[in-house]
């Protein structure tokens, strides 16, 4: 027994590595990180960071008015004491059809509502505001994001919101379409995202669109969407163009 | 300069020294922390909790009703299309005051006013309600935590918020006030909090100033306010003999 721990204990090569205070393995000093003091300090942290998240989640349930859509499928009209009917029409349906709403949450969280409701405007007087070109499923989500801050998007939904969310100003809400129309951009659909955020302002998209394209220049003019593009809106390729262009200058200046 | 460099490179204590990847100072390695990869893995979580952060703020502020009491001294009722007066009644004014607010958020925040307003009770059909034992300040400050989550406490607005949260059952604000009364416990006004959170079912409140108090019994029967508990409510005094009982008797079964 002697003989081994004394055979193991005093190895020259023990004395260079270090056992990590994280992940509790050995690591040798060119591969050290940091010292013991900034590692408590980092701990202490992100359990700052974390309870402060809780804390602000807990915030987000008690402003959430009526249940998450994530939750359920009830609507917000089911908060009670509803006095504002929003009707959809689209073209594909000739019946509208309608959600009770609240003037107080719709004019808080819109300044377009707002303005229709405060305002002797055909609204504030029938106590019902008409959207057209939107289908129910999407003036649903429009609610329901207005009052809950959530919604399960996918591609065509996040689109639909943010025409919405352009359309009433409501900023948070296009900015978390945006989000998500950026974390789902590809080769395929770069150049669609890009004229569809040029249309609806949605200027992060636009600039995240854009530096996708001209990452890729060799493919554009192979695409549909870009002949289509061409067809319908050549200024918009243009500004294609120019931003390469403008790269492409910068990274020879930048070489020099 | 070639020699001093060769005197300053080659010393056996420069190789045992490390320089830490975050505050970038020296350390030996019996001050190490943890590895590069512990380091980096470290620095992505704290961006991405702030990140988080950032998102959950932006989405309270969204959800917030009306300006918040921090920035503004404007009253909730400011979002307009109030349909409920309320209110306050307290002994030290004889003319009552009123608040704007909305059936919707009140029922949405506090199950007892869903219920008031749901039924067909004098407030439903009257759109007043009467709250009773409350200066003007803390109903407003009150109504604005509904709107907001956000309230400017000291000890005494804390206090009466915690009644208000208790009495309409708004959890959200009762742990907000415990939670800063907690944080303003001391030798002075452990008695005193520990019968206030008593009386208005404050346990977090509660077993904070209890065992606020079990730390120092020796200073206990030497305060006005414990003198005054025994006569107002001995069983609460009792309590805090027994939790004492409790504690040493864990402590000499540890000890054992």
């Amino acid at each position: 027994m002697e003989d081994e721990r004394m055979n193991r204990a005093p190895g020259s090569r023990k004395q260079l590595s270090l056992r990590c205070l994280s992940c509790r393995e050995e690591y040798c000093s060119t591969d050290a990180g940091t010292c013991k003091e900034c590692y408590e300090e980092a701990s202490e942290t992100e359990e700052e960071l974390k309870s402060e998240i809780e804390d602000l989640k807990a915030k987000v349930a008690f402003l959430r008015l009526g249940s998450s859509p994530l939750d359920s499928h009830k609507r917000s009209s089911s908060i009670g004491f509803s006095d504002v009917v929003l009707v959809a029409s689209d073209e594909f349906h000739s019946n509208p059809v309608s959600l009770l709403a609240h003037k107080a949450v719709l004019a808080s969280r819109s300044p377009v509502f707002k303005a229709m409701l405060e305002i002797e405007m055909e609204e504030s007087r029938s106590g019902t505001i008409s959207i057209s070109d939107v289908s129910y499923d999407a003036l649903r989500a429009f609610v329901n994001y207005l009052y809950t801050a959530e919604a399960c998007l996918d591609e065509q939904l996040a689109c639909d919101l943010l025409v919405l969310a352009e359309k009433y100003e409501v900023k948070h809400l296009k900015m978390y379409c945006e989000k998500f129309l950026v974390s789902k951009l590809n080769g395929d659909n770069s150049v669609a995202s890009y004229s569809f955020a040029h249309q609806y302002n949605a200027n992060h998209l636009l600039q995240s669109a854009l530096s996708m394209i001209i990452e890729d220049m060799d493919n554009l003019t192979k695409s549909e969407e870009y002949t289509h593009l061409v067809e319908k809106d050549p200024r918009l390729v243009v500004e294609i163009y120019e931003a390469y262009l403008s790269k492409q200058t910068n990274t020879a200046a930048r070489s020099d």
